[in-house]
């Protein structure tokens, strides 16, 4: 017998029909035999609801007040699945993140976890009850409530697992897994049975929106295994795990990410002096502008030119703080492209694989895809495009790697 | 400065914008030098909202999984009002009732308080703040959430205030305070200032529902000064107070109460022999009937008349289990009336003042009333007439008491 701790978010219980479909999928792993702790979201639309109440007294939200307000929505989730579980005759008990436990700090509305108490959860699983516990939620030293922000229902689970040694933490969303690439992009995309956290991290970073990056990295620290499977079809989903499997070949790439939400910026003829970069991105952090890919090439005659991308809502910010900066640092040339895309092949097979990038990079000069900018690291090569190639290059590398479902069966 | 609890319920706020009022109305107290503690209900609606999603689930609704689902309303208003008067300027703080911590059996959806921790609500108020706390709510000793029942927000609001000693707990409706009889029988029927418990409990019991019977007994027990006042107008409402006030004279009579409700029994020749009284009303008992007036006059012949009052949907049940002891006693008839009414003199003034009675009955004569039963306690003279009398009948002896607007100003 197993512990198993299972999430449902805001769309999986969005109605009462779903609450009920929940506590039907439930019940079929405890009568499998395995201990399940279930923890839930608000109803979708519900938390939404309450912020526009409290929206109506005052826009500027107070933050002790707004984490009792909308903890209010996972509290009538737990309420509800409990009385459907047990409805299909399935003992079950709801919690609170004050009543389990779920010790966190006071920072309002992104509290962060500190620690769980499992006593009284242990206790009913022991008496062979479900434990629905409210995501998303706990409490501080002094008995405020708080509340983790939004997604938070993940790091709940994900806390819970690990306080609790659960063999897994399955995360039950509208998808059925994670993709080799998105679907919408590569028709054949092919769903991977298994992904380790590093390459998970990487994909999800570069945009692949299946789980916050921050239940992730919080699985990772903690060594509980993830599992990501939809609520509303069968199937077992993709595993994250740590270790790389050693029983079976590892594909070289296990997936293509993209993001076409940044632009690049280039400072041409940048004086070739120590702190030059460092005043760059000094500045453009001081903006409060987050830097993804940062690129210098070797200099010729004392100068070189730097890129980075920022986020295409940030350009204009960047470029106005940028011009500030230009004449002192002897920049001869501030230029922009918000016509950008980026493009990454992931994998940890990669590191004990050589060619990974003339692979990559010969899918793109066969559809003539010229690179404006290459970054690589242990896990990840990515490359900057014109935008209005993205499609095509993503088809081609996701296809020149062997990921296409026809061509491999994992 | 002097501590005071304010109850609002439901209707008063039903809104954002009657929020903000109820808001206005607390700083307003505040700003006078009052430390405030406000009890709220959920906004009117949530709790039957919130009760359909459970029924919709299974209509024998789990009891502590209810009161974990329907406890979220109170404190979704704990915190929008808390939200409210800090946009005002008035610094305030909410709490559920775990979060006080206010202490209850673990009797699911029928709670009783038993014990208020004032800790956190004490050192709130010394810091200026106005603390809002959810009603109708707590927790029990292994921190299960529990409600007290409807109606359950006064309750937990005089229980608050008795814990706190407070100096006044008002509980604000949709009425501005206590009137000598229902305004819509007696057009002039006349708001009192001041009504003692005894009184008000024999009003409240008659059918004048502006308070729950079980907070008025509370309130009594733990000597908590009431006032019932209007969340929508301006007044100083009703007091109910426990001493009667020797200041000034008191009114032999302060109000009229009445009730439609009932029917009378009769169970005509009934011999006179010990036991037979308990034995009709145990069978009436055990039948789970509620007996009101009883009267048993003087016998004549070895044999008796004896009469009850029921309420009209228990009549027929009433009938059915008298038939079946009928013979066995030995009585001669049983009849019934379901066209009657009960009116009641009420009035600690009546304790030391004779001729009330006579007063009464010349009133219901003067307007050819016949009475049909009579009953008295200490404080009170009820009598039952014939239904179709009975706004004839409390408007006559309205008058006849002085307790018209126009004929008497407090």
């Amino acid at each position: 017998m197993s512990l198993i701790v299972q999430k449902f978010g805001g769309t999986s219980v969005g109605s009462i029909e779903r609450i009920q479909a929940v506590a039907a999928k439930v019940k079929k792993f405890r009568d499998d035999g395995h201990q399940v702790v279930v923890v839930v979201s608000a109803m979708s639309g519900e938390t939404n609801r309450l912020i526009g109440l409290a929206e109506e007294i005052n826009p500027a939200i107070d933050p002790r007040e707004y984490d009792v307000l909308v903890s209010t929505g996972e509290q009538v989730t737990i309420s509800l699945l409990s009385m459907a579980l047990k409805t299909l005759g399935c003992d079950a008990r709801s919690y609170t993140g004050a009543q389990v436990r779920v010790l966190t700090d006071s920072a309002h509305s992104k509290a962060r976890i500190q620690e769980i108490d499992d006593h009284r959860i242990r206790a009913d699983l022991d008496q062979g009850r479900v434990v629905v516990v409210a995501g998303f939620q706990g409490v501080d030293v002094e008995g405020n409530i708080t509340t983790l922000g939004r997604g938070g229902s993940d790091t709940s689970a994900v806390a819970l697992a690990a306080a609790l040694k659960a063999e897994e933490c399955q995360i039950y969303t509208d998808v059925d897994g994670v993709y080799t690439t998105d679907p919408r992009v590569v028709e054949n995309a092919r769903r991977l049975s298994k992904i380790t956290f590093e390459e998970m991290l990487e994909m999800a970073s570069q945009g692949s929106k299946v789980l916050q990056i921050r239940s992730v990295e919080f699985a990772g620290k903690y060594r509980v295994p993830l599992r990501v499977l939809s609520s509303f079809e069968e199937g077992e989903g993709t595993l994250i795990t740590f270790e790389e499997d050693e029983t079976m070949e590892n594909p070289v790439v296990s997936g293509i990410a993209f993001n076409r939400d940044e632009a690049k910026i280039t400072l041409a003829g940048v004086p070739d002096q120590p702190g030059t970069a460092s005043k760059i991105l000094g500045t453009v952090a001081a903006a409060n502008i987050e830097v993804d890919v940062i690129i210098q090439n070797v200099g010729h005659d004392g100068a070189s030119d730097f890129s980075f991308t920022v986020h295409k809502n940030d350009l204009d910010k960047a470029l106005k703080v940028l011009e500030g900066i230009k004449s002192e640092l002897g920049v001869r040339e501030l230029t922009f492209d918000n016509t950008i895309a980026k493009v990454a092949a992931v994998g940890v097979g990669m590191r004990s694989h050589a060619g990974v990038a003339a692979t990559m990079f010969k899918a793109l000069a066969d559809e003539n895809i010229n690179i404006e900018m290459i970054s690589t690291s242990e896990i990840k090569i990515t490359v900057i495009i014109a935008e209005k190639y993205l499609e095509l290059a993503v088809r081609s590398i996701h296809a020149a790697f062997g990921l296409d479902e026809k061509l491999q069966q994992k």
